[in-house]
Order: structure tokens, then sequence, then C-alpha cells
């Protein structure tokens, strides 16, 4: 059997999210079923990251065991072929046997984009959030730096989550602004479900000046979802890379 | 009554073109509609451009009468906020009694993005044509620059068009390289039905070694649909700007 890692991009705007589910079209299912129709067997996909309904990926990873013999950038060239628009395969690669997406992810980046203002370009608004009325970068910015490192994320995770441990360590955690939109970057070596989201939730309610800064730590102390602010919409959010052991 | 200018960016993915037609999704059919249940009167609009199916615009114009007595910026706050989000109304403003859009443009700016390669971005994909096996964007670009000035364009025009006259005038005609993309730029003072995707499929002939620059005047002579190459597909094709008199 080979071990095979693809880097996939998508709009996530029409999908179910990544997770394969039944009567709702997932990325990973419309992925198992093209795959299917080019191999001898339904490979099942390992997904690095298990994106939320609506949102999308530049660089998300997956592995799958297959015993075709086809070359790498052919498998790549006929799935993207028969692939919709919204999905594609930007690389196949031979991975060692022991390789696995998820487990050896070493770190994820994602985005989240906001655009500040009365309209929004049809040609964004699949991939922002839209804040009316001004929004105070400084705040935010220092506000995103106090979530650096290790902490209990409970604050910011989906109530109800089931997970051994909620604490996770972010790497980087910033604002950038971005022409007119403004972007919250993070790197982190793990994320709980509607982490991201909740962050920049909070964020934009400081950025609002509904909170301070300096609430972000009594905010983290609470270990209570209802500490923190609203999950912001799921279309700003793109997955961008993962990250192993000896990339870049 | 006033009379209203409108500046609309819009995906045209999903509609049947700007014109109003029976049973079919156009923009201009989704504007009136949208703005008749603001205003008294269902306004008729006179759009600058006939953008064809699945086109886009960033910046397409048009004007309507009506006795309704709401700011412009009212307006177009009710109305970006009961339009899909694939089309946005960027500005309204007062005009004078006698402008139209249309018939006082004094050139319109187009815009049409390829992509050369194996792989699309389903971030690109509804907004450019894919080109595999590269592109000679030096030939492309002497083969762009014979086209500037004043023409019979019947080459280029949708065969059995009815129009006066098929002499245009082409004020830019360049091939830009745009990362990954290859932008064809043109401002004209008109265009026919199909010019720019027949101007760009032509380009990519030359592009692909199927035809040399030189050949342009010859293909400009026959004024003959027939002698110029394929249509290029709308995705790639983007209105930018109407200019007017007055305008920088």
């Amino acid at each position: 059997m080979r071990n095979l890692k693809m880097t996939i991009a998508y709009v996530g705007t029409a999908y179910s999210g990544w997770q394969i589910q039944p009567h709702r079209p997932t990325i990973q299912g419309v992925l198992e079923e093209r795959l299917s129709r080019m191999l001898p067997d339904r490979p099942r996909l390992a997904g690095a990251g298990r994106t939320d309904a609506g949102v999308h990926a530049r660089g998300q990873v997956a592995n799958f065991a297959t015993a075709c013999a086809i070359p790498p950038a052919g498998l790549r060239r006929g799935l993207n072929a028969i692939l919709p628009p919204d999905i594609a395969v930007l690389e196949v690669e031979e991975a060692p046997p022991e390789f696995h997406a998820r487990a050896n992810a070493r770190a994820k980046d994602y985005r989240y984009r906001i655009v500040v203002g009365e309209v929004v370009s049809p040609f964004d608004a699949p991939f922002v959030l839209q804040v009316r009325g001004g929004l105070d970068v400084a705040a935010m910015r220092a506000a995103a730096g106090r979530l650096l490192g290790t902490h209990d994320f409970s604050s910011f995770c989906l109530a109800g989550t089931e997970v051994e441990s909620r604490v996770r360590t972010l790497h980087l955690s910033e604002v950038a602004v971005e022409g007119p939109a403004i972007e919250y970057r993070v790197r982190g070596e793990g994320f709980l479900r509607h982490m991201v989201r909740t962050i920049v939730g909070t964020l934009v309610d400081v950025g609002k000046g509904r909170r301070r800064p300096e609430e972000i730590g009594a905010i983290l102390a609470a270990r209570d979802r209802r500490a923190a602010g609203p999950s912001a919409a799921a279309r700003g959010l793109v997955l961008d890379r993962v990250i192993y052991g000896g990339d870049r």
C-alpha cells in the first residue's frame, strides 16, 4: 500500500464542512467519491483539520492509503478534471507509511478577514465578515497579543465539545490591516471547535469598545464559553496552511 | 423628477447578463425589482454596458428617473440591505437631468484574466480562463498593440449583430503579467457584442503560437467573424469602469 499526501484548496460556501456526513455535501465526501472513481478501492481520507460548514481552505492537507499505481501528477490531473470548481487538489505527494495528516501536524495557520464599511464588494462577500461603524485596530492588536502562548481556551470553545484537554498553544496571534480589510492571523499547535471564530468575535467586541484588551486575561481565566464574545461568521475564515516537521 | 446615477459591482456567474429578460435572472431585473420595493414607481434602469451572461462588473453605471425623495446615501444603504450578496451598489449620486449612462459614456475599461497552469485555485475559478501549456506573453503583447486605434472590428463581433457601424476606437490594449495571471486590459469608446472575448480568444491563439502577431492586420481587414479566434469564456471578463466627461 502507498500512503499519499494531498494539499487541497476549497471555497467552503456550498459545503457542510470538511468531515463526511450522510446526505450532506462535504469536502471529504466529494473528494472520497471522486477518488473512488479513479481507484480500485474507495479510500478513507484523514484530514489535518475539520473545517466547519462555510469555512474555506487554501492549504488543507489529507492523506490516504491506496494500492493503485497511478503516479502523483496523474492523480492530481485526473482528480482536478472531475472535481467541482470550488475544490482543487494543489499537490499530491508520496508520503512515508507512518505519515498521518492530523496526528503529525505541528501547527496550523488560519486567517480571518473583516471588512469595515457600508458596502462589501460582491467579489469579497463570500470571504469576509462585514462590520459597520469602525473598529479600533490598536485595541484589537493588544487583545490578540494577550492570547499568545499556552492557555486553557475553554472560554473560546464551542460549549459541550468533548475533548481531553482545552489547553492550546498559539505561536502567532496578530491583527493586520490589509487594504480595506482587517485580518486576524493565528498559528497554533491545535485548535478547539469554533476557537478562531470565537477569538475573532471577541476581538470585534474589543474593536467596537464593548470590551477592553485587558479583559482577555479574565475571559481566559473564566474557562466558560459565556465569558467570550460571539462566534464570528464562518465565511471569513480560511485554513491557510498545515505545518509538518521539516517544513520551512 | 430626479435623475439618479448608480455605480454597481456584481459577480455575474449566476445571471443571464445585465439586460432584463423574462423568466431569467438578470442584474438589471434584480436591481429594478429591489428598487421598486423602495420607490413608489418601478424605475427603468439605463445601463452603460450590456454585459453578457457570466460577465462580471466592478464599476457598471446605470441611471434612472424617480419622483422619490430618499437621499442617495439612504437609497444605497436600503438597496444593499435587500440585494443578494453577488450584487452591490457602490455609489448613488444625483445627476443632471440630461445625464444618460449609456449615451454619455466616453469610454469603458474592461479586463480579462487568464491563468496558465495545471491547477486553478477555487478562489479564482469563477473569474479566470485556464490555459494549459504556457503562453508567449511577448507575442500576445505585440498582437494586442496592433488593435490600438480606430478599426472596423467586424471580425471580432458576434456574427449577425445588427449595428450601424462596426468601427470602434481602442485607447488602450495591453497584456500585463499579474502574479500567476495574465491580464488583458482594454479601454475603448465603445465595444461590439463579444468583442473583448473574441480579442482575448485570438490573443490566446497568438500566445499558443497558432497565429503570429503580424496576422492581426489581416484579421481586421477580413471583416469576417471567421477570421478571428474563438470567443473566450465569459467568466474571465470584468467591466472595470465607465468613464464620463469630467472624470479624471
